[in-house]
């Protein structure tokens, strides 16, 4: 049963996440918490992409990562920086994606519980993979305000501590930990590249790269059809997508009044990829590269390949964020 | 112009090539004339799979191979064994799948020339392939004889020295060094699973793993549908696939005189997988370890799957071959 002074230190947390805009060195602290939990993806490179592109190229694999996807490095830092009394009451999140099960698989591994709030009309398979990492699901409507109504609720009757997907500082400097495995190896970049949703991995994503190289420039790769992110940087406000039709399901969700300032202040450009330009990047990661790319993390591949951006003789940095997808289609259809 | 000698000089190496079976030393061999020119791959590990399978799984993903296949240490290997006499002469082998690809890539590595006689009715993007990696292209009909009338008529044009896919000493023991390596970082395996198609990559196998551990069980995977290997190893004779259907594309082909002494001799079984097997097995490769597979990689998890073998807490090597496929119905079908 949650407690009038946890419920108050959790408000409290929450207060003092919101007025501390992470840095580098929280970053660092960040990786530092996780790395014993986080798989160390590798960076892998592809001759014939850097020939298509004209570029150095070196892929960060976060499809390699945990839970297939960089999510889990922001999941680990939240719920590791829970007190002992927070982590007995568990967290909270609403997703349907791939930090639903990122946060259920770190949960695990304190040994505390995830409660996710996932819609009616979730896929099966996502519903199964949360339940695989021992989440328990609370199913509300498939809407903004049942959302959010279910998820009070479970706060009210568990005590759970809230870690929303991307908005949240503790969640941002999770995710830029892989910018700086990254850099770490690869210090000279002249560009990185990372796709951008609700901003998480953008951020983060900036932060550590222009703390250790304020040369850099830092691109944000967004979907022509949920371009948010491109929108807002110009309106230089929030200016959320709405109902966003992209293959790139990842990249659906619109910036955060936590991200948002942080792009806004460290990232050079967004670029926006059509859904043709999309599906081909993917399709070059699985044929070159022989790994499997979401839709989501082929965007950056997708902004270079349409010759957008000069990085003639570059060194050029990409997340490839993640390698979860439905495959249905491939190995089922007719053939 | 090809000489009298030169054309007795290459039927003297031919001969020579017949008459000496590869031994661990040859394959050790190969790895130190080829290690400048291939990828040494990586071995993945994947708790999820080992789970499935209820053993530890190493796999050797040769996917990642230059040209995408394995079948490039063996061309290699090949290549840089001619004389600098048959080298001026160049190479000649019919093909239209992976070795056709590698050899042309191996042949522009030492700057000789590959003929590739093919059929006339290859898919489009094998022809590009091979044209990408600088092989000539003599088309043939469609049939064994006209391959090998074809073939003799380009040796006789041009003096190049024929390089059988599989059938050929020097390829078997280039073949070899992913095993080599594999065993190199893993020594303790006890069992090591291989597919089985012309013969070349597992007799080489048998041949370094049986070498280096004579205790090690190795394993022949075929599909179902092209059990030649299967019922040969029964019969103590070579019985070929008389037209195999199979997805497995890579494995239509049947032993050759010198891969099946060779498999009857160190290979202790063939398991066969159904093609609904291979397709689930690729399938879990690609969503759980995020690499793409070609369908004849996939046939030893295939067989591992459908528990045909008691491997229960063992450390299982695999040769995860290749990852040369065709998406079009993944990327252009409807969505």
């Amino acid at each position: 049963m949650p407690t009038i002074e946890g419920l108050r230190a959790a408000v409290a947390g929450e207060r003092k996440q919101m007025t501390t805009q992470p840095n580098l060195r929280d970053i660092k602290a960040a990786h530092e918490r996780i790395s014993g939990y986080i798989n160390r993806t590798p960076i892998l490179t592809c001759a014939s992409l850097d020939r298509m592109v004209g570029a150095k190229l070196f892929f960060k694999c976060e499809n390699f990562q945990k839970v297939g996807a960089f999510k889990f490095r922001g999941a680990c830092n939240a719920v590791l920086l829970l007190s002992d009394e927070e982590a007995s009451r568990g967290v909270v999140t609403h997703s349907s994606g791939n930090f639903a099960a990122a946060l259920a698989s770190a949960a695990s591994k304190r040994g505390t519980t995830a409660r996710i709030v996932m819609p009616s009309n979730a896929p099966a398979v996502k519903v199964a993979a949360v339940k695989g990492y021992g989440g328990i699901i609370t199913f509300c409507e498939p809407t903004h305000e049942s959302r959010e109504t279910t998820a009070e609720k479970v706060i009210q009757d568990t005590g759970a501590t809230f870690i929303h997907p991307y908005n949240n500082y503790r969640i941002i400097a999770g995710q830029g930990t892989a910018a700086l495995e990254l850099m770490e190896e690869i210090p000279d970049l002249d560009f990185l590249l990372a796709p951008v949703g609700g901003g998480g991995l953008l951020s983060g994503t900036a932060i550590a790269a222009k703390g250790l190289n304020p040369g850099i420039k830092v691109i944000g790769c967004e979907p022509k059809n949920a371009d948010d992110a491109y929108r807002s940087m110009k309106a230089g406000r929030i200016i959320p997508s709405e109902n966003p039709n992209t293959i790139a399901d990842g990249l659906r969700t619109s910036l955060g009044d936590k991200t948002f300032p942080i792009i806004r202040d460290l990232v050079d450009r967004i670029l926006l990829a059509t859904e043709e330009e999309i599906i081909k990047a993917m399709r070059r990661i699985f044929e070159r590269m022989k790994i499997v790319a979401e839709p989501s993390a082929a965007v950056p591949l997708a902004v270079l390949l349409s010759n957008q951006l000069d990085v003639a003789g570059k060194k050029v940095g990409i997340v490839l964020s993640g390698g979860n997808m439905d495959f249905g289609r491939f190995f089922e259809g007719p053939r």
